[in-house]
């Protein structure tokens, strides 16, 4: 029997749950900053690197002056921007092997030819990592270092030492994205890379999976002079970002709102992962993955053996929706090491309910049988 | 005597007076969009080609499909992006001279040759524009053919004839930036280019100048398969634009706010513009200058035997902030043509009362002598 369209399972990208939206308080914030003098400063031109209080609350929360703080409307934009001054056509960027599938389209976009060196279940494969340092030169190296999208592995305190000496040594840029780093639903966090290796850090985030897609306000921190280079190709680029969404940030951080609203996410989501943890171990009892403990995403890499033939069009048909897993690998280190990607699936989890999520992989089990 | 600073003029770049700007109305609407089903919407992702029903409103007003709309986040990023669409680098892109300084970076960066060809009283010099495309074959013409920026010149209807058909006979496309035209406080509009070749139009307008800058919400409107392509771009580059502002910009126009704030922008920019006319007569009896019929620029090309020698330094000593000239115009079709580049003072007046306006242009007429 077909499923019913209600019926359906997504497990395509990262959204969050549409009820965690925080509609009234951010609709509270943005009448307080309108109807405030501070209303004139975000309804005209001018705060061109981002709206100057919250870059300031930003500075201190991350320990750094207002300058270092560029905030963007998103941060996949800023990444097209960072991509736009670091890279030549031709140029070598790193990632982690699977890695953000929009983050590998923007470094190709703007030139780059992008090698995956393979993830573990503690971070990249160090030791590949330094063999392809002796034969390339990237211009940066791209990483979700907590719960990372798509395979939701997190970085060990011991890679991330390793990363920072390598950095300093072969002379190229961490590029750590951290959008998921706050959601964290057990367990404690490893230092960031810019506390280790600050000159050679550039640090990405987002309010999209903290706040809200849809005000698409994303922030990069470095160094003093790059960010001002980078502001000045944002602003010849947009002018000036989006400001009202950002001073209803602000706003909402001002208001207490951020810390209330963060717990009650981890509230939501963390069944939500124990559900796909536990679901996964039912149903693929032999796989092994790596068990977030925060973020969005878990993934599973398929037994050779498994009936992963036209897959996604096969699960469409039983209400199940997939993402292409090829899409989230770049080029190999190797010739032929990523016959991998077909069978890699990633599985977002904060959106569906813990009963959605068990029929969804029951599905996928039944599928690959 | 030095002036005060209260008392310094700016005649730099095109800022709406800040009085003007509708904080509570836009409060307003702004509450109704989050607090209403809409702000679910607004708040997730989704809407990668701008806010669905402002869309289609837009779709409406200049009688073409939604999916013949694109919205982003100011027009100035859309500019990028059809520039990422259209240009290869070396291509040659052509300007009216002088154009929107801005708009000439943005070619630039992108990879083009700008060349600018001179601009008269009634728009883009149609003989020496042929005389250009016999030598050239530009991706594209940009041009802003209503109060011009910074030239404050509109392009006669049949100069717009003349242009419709040269894009259709040498296969180029037509940009039309009209952010100004409905600012217009007297007379009557020519026809737009795309009512003449749509095929070879794609028109980009915003509401920074007719709402507010702050929001950026900018667009443009093109055949449909250019639009689906440029889509595709914003996509991958910003995933999508930021829904609530245009949310609440498309909320503006279903209260009636839009045509009431239009209204009373004319009310308050049109003794403005009077004054500026009226001072520039006064004190350059002998000076040709376009006099517009709206918009925020009127400009001037001081005559050759002014001494223009360091005008803004001396300027700023005598509470006079002006706007570099030569930043407005790109390579001249003819070798030294452009020695008028120095010469020429763009002079925005929405920004400043009618008194400003007339000390300002004495203020720089003493210091021409």
């Amino acid at each position: 029997m077909q499923p019913t369209v209600s019926d359906h399972i997504l497990f395509t990208r990262g959204v969050p749950a549409t009820e965690a939206l925080p509609t009234e308080l951010l609709s509270e914030c943005m009448q307080a900053v309108l109807e405030s003098p501070a209303g004139k400063t975000v309804l005209q031109y001018g705060h061109n690197g981002g709206y100057l209080p919250l870059r300031q609350l930003l500075g201190e929360q991350y320990g750094v002056s207002p300058d270092q703080v560029l905030i963007g409307n998103g941060s996949l934009h800023l990444q097209d921007l960072i991509s736009a001054l670091l890279i030549q056509p031709g140029d070598i960027v790193f990632t982690e092997q699977p890695s953000y599938d929009r983050a590998i389209k923007t470094f190709r976009r703007r030139g780059a030819k992008v090698i995956g060196i393979p993830l573990e279940l503690d971070g990249i494969d160090t030791t590949q990592l330094e063999e392809a340092l002796t034969r390339y030169t990237p211009r940066f190296l791209y990483l979700v270092p907590d719960f990372q999208n798509p395979a939701g592995v997190t970085t060990s305190a011991e890679k991330r030492q390793k990363l920072a000496e390598l950095a300093q040594r072969y002379g190229f840029w961490l590029l750590e994205d951290i959008p998921y780093r706050q959601l964290r639903y057990s367990g404690s966090s490893a230092p960031l890379l810019r506390e280790l290796v600050p000159e050679r850090t550039l640090t990405i985030s987002s309010y999209s999976k903290l706040i809200s897609p849809g005000l698409r306000v994303g922030y990069v921190i470095g160094p003093l002079d790059f960010i001002k280079q980078l502001t000045a190709l944002a602003e010849d680029t947009i002018l000036a970002p989006v400001l009202p969404s950002q001073a209803a940030v602000y706003e909402f951080h001002k208001r207490g709102h951020f810390e209330t609203n963060l717990e009650y996410l981890k509230r939501l989501y963390a069944p939500r992962l124990a559900a796909m943890i536990d679901a996964l171990k039912a149903s693929f009892p032999n796989v092994a993955f790596a068990e977030p403990e925060g973020g969005f995403f878990v993934s599973v890499t398929l037994p050779e053996n498994s009936n992963y033939h036209n897959l996604l069009i096969r699960a469409k048909e039983q209400g199940l929706t997939l993402t292409d897993g090829s899409a989230f690998f770049a080029s190999p280190l190797h010739e032929g090491a990523d016959s991998a990607s077909e069978r890699f699936v990633r599985l977002p989890f904060c959106a569906l309910t813990p009963e959605q999520i068990t029929t969804g992989i029951k599905r996928l089990a039944e599928l690959v049988r």
